[in-house]
């Protein structure tokens, strides 16, 4: 006998009372309706100071429990200003994360629900709505009917567009292996653009492919940083040569660092030629092609492998989010599944189901479908494409304020709802182009974008493009309006106009040039 | 000019409107609250047959926008009944999802902000709170500090215990191969027992170890399937006399089959011999060592490299948190770092930060020690020493009843909150142990689960243990207290009485043996 009844029920704390659970729920639904409603009085980017929160925090964690309503307190205190506010609307660094009532509601349900989607049985309805929602959503993109399911491939949910280069590169790896025998592994080439998001290095990396295999292919102004096909069978014909096995090649549809596009018929092309896997990265323009004036952009998907976006960017739903559809789930499964004996179960020996945990890096994982659909049901495809345009405009808009002020200039077409820019130096006057490199420019550039960032009013990141330091507006947070747009553009004049004089004092022999023009802000949108 | 003014402001709907938020999120916090307390009426496994949520839904996502009520009230006609309900308080399958209300809060506020904290500058506070909740956790579990920021290692939050085993891998691997030379990839050995996770087998593939090379080592019973040491020993010796490198062991400390313990002090010190980088891999068993009396299965952890537990299994912290120290954070860093141009800023230049995109695998990342920080704090490592204790008694407490009823056994000795059990058809007669194989008693064993499991009553999953199929109750789902133990209980007999008697009509020719027992089940505890 082996039964210990001491301290049956001393335990008098239910961790998981429901109506605990309602007093806590409505206190934190409030909490964030005001965060929300006062988000914008915040710095958007934290003010603190690395290690400002060991300084507040106790060394342990505390024995015994605190209340709800001391822990938001200190919420408010100590984390809110140390969040940079990606949901302020003057939020227009990196690529937006874009939330929504609808995103968050989804995730609040699955977290509620809490279950472990890793195969079919452990929560059917994980499964088959992942399914469905992804066959939604590849519809709206109008993709070709061979990554739905009803077309043989498929699309699953992942964390991130790592995750998703990881997996398909890995299936590609072992398919090819599969091939020309393991011992070739050191011989596999992946091909990228110099625009192409780290996250192909890195999984590179990870996939065991020599770091001497991995190929960022320059790009160069003339193509607007879209990587030529030439460049491409150039390269991959060089690998040939001297004995490498061309692998993979992503593709780039909205790069990070300027929007650029590689033409996708053409890459795909050469790459069929090779037989190598095409993965189609357009974390965040991807949401885009649901508008049909935007869809051109992935003409050409027909040759490719597979394709991912991130819904958590630019889709209103909550981080994180990362769609895949493949063509051949088979090659991803070959690769990812795993046969322990404490998951088998009768839906999955029959092979009627979809096991996703096959599908992905992790066992383990989130109903993540639930957002997307409350996202697809709660806007409605006409809205969504509207929410897109929106932004879309407002970045036309900020183009044609940047337009009317010549100090400053556009550095590479606009795509989608990103403007790349910079005070241009070269302007101030002829001799200036002969005397100031493209160094100096930078680092103007740089100084001013740190100064506007250190107000905490407005919030923008920088690429380098082509040499080129550019600072990045990129629109898309949610709660963003023209009247954000215009407050940017204010502060970014404001800091401008006196850095600029400073400059042009200190380097007076340009001043024989043309004047700088006036203070030119538009004025038709001012905020509340 | 470019300024596009047409349809200004006509998108009116703002999906991330305060109010609106208020109102949709009051609405499902009373949805779930309601949801805890009815979630034991529903059919614990999901009654539903494959594709059944296709057969409901449209084939394409609505044009026009849906009301949330509308939304909800189909979550509940054809979501719920698609659940496998793991917050219920009759889940005993797998290892527990345990949610709770601090976990969930914690993640609701993580959702609200959405922040991306890739890096230090991205959201200060996600990243020091992240660090400051793992020193915590670590002092809480006893870590050498070698293991904590304050000694130089230092922890951090990945989704599940794959990420955190590829990415301890891909750095040992790369480690190794900075020393050895890239051409040797081939020749790196993985070693696991044959009771690690699948999760080690699916790393070393996805890092590119050859599958030839990954050695699932043999336990038995005598070991109480922990692994051997000299089994450890002579695996590699043998590898190492055929040219092979041994690179990683991963050693587990409560296996999923059957929580057995991997001897960690003994493991190491073979592992040190040949500089193997070790893994401890206790995704569900760490949180006990919060508690002094558990804590020893950890001694001899000062050997090891790495360390994780997933803090969503028996930590009351919402799906995914999987908790990760590192003594060494530099190898992760670098082979898992980036330096892409567009992330610089001079928090990450000066070095006095944490990127924590450079710990693992992805870029983006959610302010995951949100949720662990809320359960920390609104629980107090008191209550949650507790709490583990209340799951450990009630497991104690259902061994107690197999073992008052002989025809079952309990098959390996319960070390945590679970308990691997059978019906014994060899107790029926002495002659049926010539008669009978194990073969049979597996078969008999799986149809009892499946009939209890078809239920919806309860739900309890399986292993394979040294080839016998055992039935593994697992304690820890947060609303389950000892009524619910001894409901599974009597639904255990009252499945196993009918089919044991059907049974023994088969193979009347046993019947000679001894009677069995009497159905003795307890009825100390009846449900309310």
């Amino acid at each position: 006998m082996n039964i210990d009844l001491d301290n049956y029920l001393n335990t008098t704390m239910n961790p998981l009372d429901p109506e605990e659970f309602r007093r806590q729920g409505h206190m934190i639904v409030d909490f964030l309706a005001d965060y929300y409603k006062n988000v914008e009085k915040y710095p958007v980017r934290s003010q603190v100071e690395p290690g400002y929160l060991r300084k507040r925090l106790p060394e342990l964690a505390p024995d015994e429990p605190e209340t709800i309503e001391t822990i938001l307190k200190d919420v408010q205190k100590d984390i809110i200003p140390g969040l940079t506010h990606w949901q302020s609307p003057n939020f227009f660094g990196y690529f937006p994360s874009s939330g929504s009532v609808a995103g968050f509601i989804g995730e609040v349900l699955s977290s509620g629900f809490n279950v472990v989607g890793f195969n079919w049985i452990a929560s059917p309805a994980a499964t088959e709505l992942e399914s469905i929602v992804m066959d939604w959503f590849g519809k709206m993109l109008n993709l070709p009917i061979s990554f739905l399911f009803s077309g043989g491939g498929g699309g699953v949910l992942q964390g991130t567009t790592c995750e998703a280069i990881l997996c398909t590169l890995t299936a590609a790896r072992d398919q090819m292996l599969d091939k020309i025998g393991r011992e070739n592994m050191g011989k596999l080439v992946v091909y990228g653009s110099d625009q192409t998001h780290s996250a192909l290095q890195k999984a590179a990396k990870i996939a065991g492919i020599n770091p001497l295999n991995f190929r960022s292919l320059l790009t160069t102004k003339s193509t607007a940083f879209g990587l030529s096909p030439v460049s491409l069978r150039s390269a991959i014909q060089s690998d040939v040569k001297f004995g490498l096995i061309p692998l993979f090649f992503c593709a780039t549809i909205g790069t990070t660092s300027s929007n650029a596009i590689d033409p996708l018929g053409p890459l795909c092309d050469v790459a069929k030629d090779y037989n190598i896997w095409v993965h189609i990265d357009a974390a965040y323009a991807g949401s885009a092609f649901i508008c049909p004036e935007f869809r051109h952009f992935l003409d050409g998907i027909e040759g490719a492998n597979s394709f991912s976006l991130n819904a958590h960017k630019w889709f209103f739903t909550t981080l994180d989010c990362c769609c895949l559809w493949v063509k051949e789930p088979s090659a991803l499964i070959k690769s990812l599944s795993t046969d322990s004996e404490y998951l088998k179960n009768k839906a999955s020996d029959s092979n009627q189901v979809v096991d996703y945990k096959d599908w992905q890096i992790a066992l383990s994982r989130r109903f993540r479908a639930m957002k997307l659909w409350l996202v697809l049901r709660s806007y409605g495809v006409s809205n969504l494409r509207n929410f897109i345009r929106g932004h879309v405009k407002m970045a036309k808009h900020f183009e044609g304020l940047i337009a009317m002020d010549k100090r400053f200039e556009v550095m590479v077409p606009r795509n989608f709802a990103m403007v790349c820019f910079r005070v241009s130096l070269l302007m101030v006057g002829n001799a200036t182009q002969k005397l100031l490199g493209e160094g100096d420019a930078n680092e103007f550039n740089k100084k001013l974008l740190e100064s506007i960032n250190a107000t905490g009013r407005v919030y923008m990141t920088h690429a380098v493009v082509g040499g080129v330091y550019v600072i990045r507006l990129a629109v898309g947070a949610t709660l963003t309006d023209y009247c954000h747009v215009n407050k940017a553009w204010k502060e970014i004049q404001e800091h401008a106009h006196p850095m600029q004089n400073e400059f042009l004092r200190q380097h007076e022999a340009f001043l024989a040039g043309p004047q700088i023009n006036e203070f030119k802000l538009s004025t038709r949108f001012p905020c509340p």
